[in-house]
């Protein structure tokens, strides 16, 4: 038998140490086997299969998805956008080569096309191999797979998208430039009339600086830009938010502009419901506070 | 000088390992030196100075406080209550030794007397050395504190308190009995007649069963009863709840009977605001699935 091994696992636990973006915490989850170790051409890939939290996948030693949780973010990254527009047809994803997003995108049937843009074709690999449970959005026949960098992608596509997701990494690594200022006018650009936009946002526990610089900058490009969160335990301080902005300027992004009725969110979502997107944008004062300048 | 020792705490890190309550995972945090090391007549205490999070307090290997993040969970398990009584005279706070509880129930000036009951002489002790922004609240002249069993008091007063606030460890030690069926009808027996009470109620990630196993206590004494929660840190997966209940039949919970202005909101509360109140009882939904039928 061949035992993998990788630096972050040790003593048979995975620890996400970052001196940089969570300094003197780390969150920890005890590995029952190595399933998966690869630097790819962008980033060190790492999948293991934890006790209690399924499969997990690690892109440069931090936590992206875990089977137990990930459909918290995914369902909000994804309808806190899709329900904020009318009619959405043609969806972008940058980033997402999990293929989560994706799985929820197209629980909306208006769907036309989605479009899915990953610099790192090994992403989507290993989670087809690994994560069949969100890799199954790559199954879906609306859905076209665009390898490549998603910064250069959106320039040369303008009006083109109801909806754009970026699902991010975090800004140090292949994902930093997804967190620019010029990022946004490129997806302002490349939505529709009244497009919508969520972006990985970062999380309101320890990043507030960056989170209210990306604001500013959206506000600079939309309308109407603004913060929600979402709870999910294995990502750092056991939250995550998204930010989001329109090109509609009369829209409310705390109150959704279409519901699923009760049987349908509870069929479709595990997490998100329409109290729930209005709720995501109650931001407790010390980060209205931080915001408030921005 | 004395180097202080703990099991917990290995290579400069404690981390916060629990094989029945979070099973496969476990919160680190660095730390820069260990302040305290007890064994009391109750439980293990430690508290040490982190690099990140403050000076933080352990009891039985469970992170209670940390300095930086503590006023999310005691501002909500306060004001939640607080704010759904007219007008709270009399408070009665069962465990919370560390009187981080004391410190916001007196920023509610009707107050005319708060009781603290805690079991553990040593952890009030402890708090007032170590974690002087907590015990700040045993200062305050209303306050009375007695040492003993919160269950034991509560047989002794009968329709006294107008908020009764649980702030207690979780159910394994000597926090077991806060949980039991028969200790909310002690509550209530001791609240007056429109007494709201709040009891930390552990995470909706973790523990699902024994949240609606007491829900559904709650409500055989309880006309009104829920469950509401906030976003913390370094609690076990980034969030702890609350059970909320209250002998006023008319109450929505999720509707504060008052409301600060918003300048007051933002000079007494760090976390809580009206908002917040509401929006903390929305709940994702595989919580309203596994509560359905609490």
């Amino acid at each position: 038998m061949n035992t993998l091994e990788h630096p972050a696992v040790k003593d048979g636990w995975f620890r996400e140490v970052s001196n940089t973006m969570w300094p003197g915490q780390a969150m920890s989850l005890r590995v029952n086997q190595i399933l998966h170790v690869e630097k790819s051409q962008y980033q060190d890939i790492l999948v293991f299969e934890s006790t209690d939290y399924g499969n997990v996948l690690v892109l440069d030693g931090v936590i992206q998805v875990t089977e137990r949780d990930e459909f918290s973010y995914q369902e909000m990254i994804t309808h806190l956008a899709m329900m904020s527009h009318e009619n959405p047809r043609n969806v972008l994803v940058i980033g997402g080569g999990d293929g989560g997003v994706l799985r929820e995108v197209v629980k909306h049937p208006g769907i036309e096309k989605v479009t899915l843009v990953d610099i790192d074709e090994q992403v989507i690999n290993v989670s087809k191999k690994f994560l069949p449970s969100l890799a199954v959005g790559f199954q879906h026949p609306k859905v076209a797979v665009h390898i490549g960098d998603g910064f250069e992608f959106l320039k040369r596509n303008v009006n083109q998208f109801d909806v754009i997701i970026t699902d991010s990494s975090d800004p140090e690594g292949p994902a930093e430039s997804l967190f620019q200022d010029s990022y946004f006018q490129l997806v302002s650009n490349a939505l529709t009339s009244n497009g919508v936009m969520t972006s990985q946002g970062e999380c309101m526990w320890l990043h507030l600086p960056l989170i209210s610089k990306v604001i500013s900058s959206c506000k600079e490009v939309f309308p109407v830009a603004s913060y929600a969160y979402t709870t999910i335990p294995t990502y750092p301080s056991g939250q995550i938010g998204f930010i989001v902005a329109s090109k509609n300027k009369e829209l409310n992004l705390a109150k959704p502009l279409r519901t699923w009725t009760a049987a349908e969110e509870a069929e479709k979502c595990r997490y998100y419901n329409s109290e729930v997107h209005e709720a995501a944008f109650v931001l407790p004062n010390f980060v209205l506070q931080a915001l408030k300048s921005s």
